[in-house]
């Protein structure tokens, strides 16, 4: 398997795509989504959980709206993590994760996740490197649980923006008032340690993509969401899912 | 590391052992535990599972109420597992039991615990060998996560009794008023499958023994109760815990 490095991978979209193709394209698969995802909790025999990750401004809200958010509300659910609540620090770090795992026939979404243990606490050295490697293993051996016991199918974005795309996006914030919600000076502070994250999330990607993560080149929205609804669209298609009839 | 073979370990006693010294040194331990767990709450650092397997009649309600029923219920939770309800049964096997494990401070017992889905379930069939297996394997590294991700000191205890000594107990439910709330007419069936039900115990002990299991001679209470309140007292006094001061 070879590394995963990140300043080898474009924030944008191959040139020769047109977006106004590509908009249309995916704009069809959100509609089949839904209908995909009712089949998912009618028949109840897969469980799928979507691990979204990315440094602030990449757009994480915006996929969950627009390509996750489409579907019945009743069969797919969104949990946000933040900073651990006391109680959440006074168990391991997988102990609120784990609750949070959908059931068969769910699709669940993670607004940033157990990765966070490995990424902002690492930045901030809350976490020395002994500790994350115990965690990258714990991480491992849990999404295999979830896999082997629960048929979860794991889908991992990395939302992959330019450092400059990000500068724009927090400086809007301060300017649009349907944005200026999401403002916060502390994420001008974070978007100083881009290197140290860089390099903290190659290190997250190149010991814990079994399943594999996609980096999803992130700088124009269209394309961004283009790739999440192929990959979800691609998996829940290869289920070869079945109606199950009447109860017997 | 050897095997464990439950037939060459004795369900009694040693002979000469004296019950009124023993019931004594219980007694004292007991009365310790109380403090001791007070402490553990007030430090604050570690968390203690505490896992009681047994076949019907072995005993496992009365441990609970003599020995670990006697701290402080408010530092001292008991968590019973029962056949699993649909919504458990939608998650992998151990999302119930990871949602109940302690937080730092706490002593969680568990009458029956994850080790039921690879007991019960291989004794019916409702589970073939190599899901045991993954089973097994998700089981140690659940544990490990415990131990590792949140300071939990696990330990597992197996009330070991003869079928002689079972089904007398069983049929004194059909005769006690005090005990006729346990009867249950399907125990009598299960008992029937003692060897298959050793055979499974003993491959959960010689698959899953880190950290390790401890097999309770438990044909007389007495011994039971000290063998089990020795090693919490043990494990307890052996953290070297100190009340934290006053908070800065």
């Amino acid at each position: 398997m070879s590394l995963i490095k990140l300043s080898d991978i474009s924030t944008r979209a191959p040139k020769d795509l047109d977006k106004t193709d590509i908009k249309k394209k995916t704009e069809k698969m959100v509609v089949e989504l839904d209908e995909l995802q009712n089949l998912l909790f009618a028949e109840g025999k897969h469980a799928v959980l979507v691990v979204i990750q990315g440094m602030d401004g990449s757009g994480k809200d915006g996929v969950i709206r627009n390509v996750l958010g489409n579907m019945n509300p009743q069969g797919v659910t969104v949990k946000s993590y933040k900073a651990p609540t006391p109680e959440e620090l006074s168990h391991d770090f997988l102990w609120r994760i784990h609750h949070a795992t959908p059931s068969k026939g769910m699709i669940q979404v993670f607004n940033r996740s157990q990765y966070e243990d490995i990424l902002i606490t690492r930045v901030h050295k809350w976490c020395d490197d002994e500790t994350a490697r115990k965690r990258m293993n714990a991480i491992n051996d849990f999404e295999k649980l979830l896999e082997q016991h629960n048929n979860t199918h794991i889908l991992k974005f990395y939302l992959h923006i330019s450092p400059e795309e990000q500068h724009e996006r927090l400086s809007e914030r301060m300017k649009d008032p349907a944005k200026m919600w999401k403002y916060n000076e502390k994420d001008f502070e974070e978007a100083k340690l881009w290197d140290i994250y860089m390099q903290m999330y190659e290190d997250c990607f190149n010991n814990c993509n079994s399943p594999a993560w996609t980096i999803v080149p992130a700088d124009q929205n269209w394309y961004k969401e283009y790739i999440i609804a192929t990959q979800l669209h691609q998996l829940l298609t290869g289920l070869n899912m079945q109606f199950p009839g009447m109860k017997k």
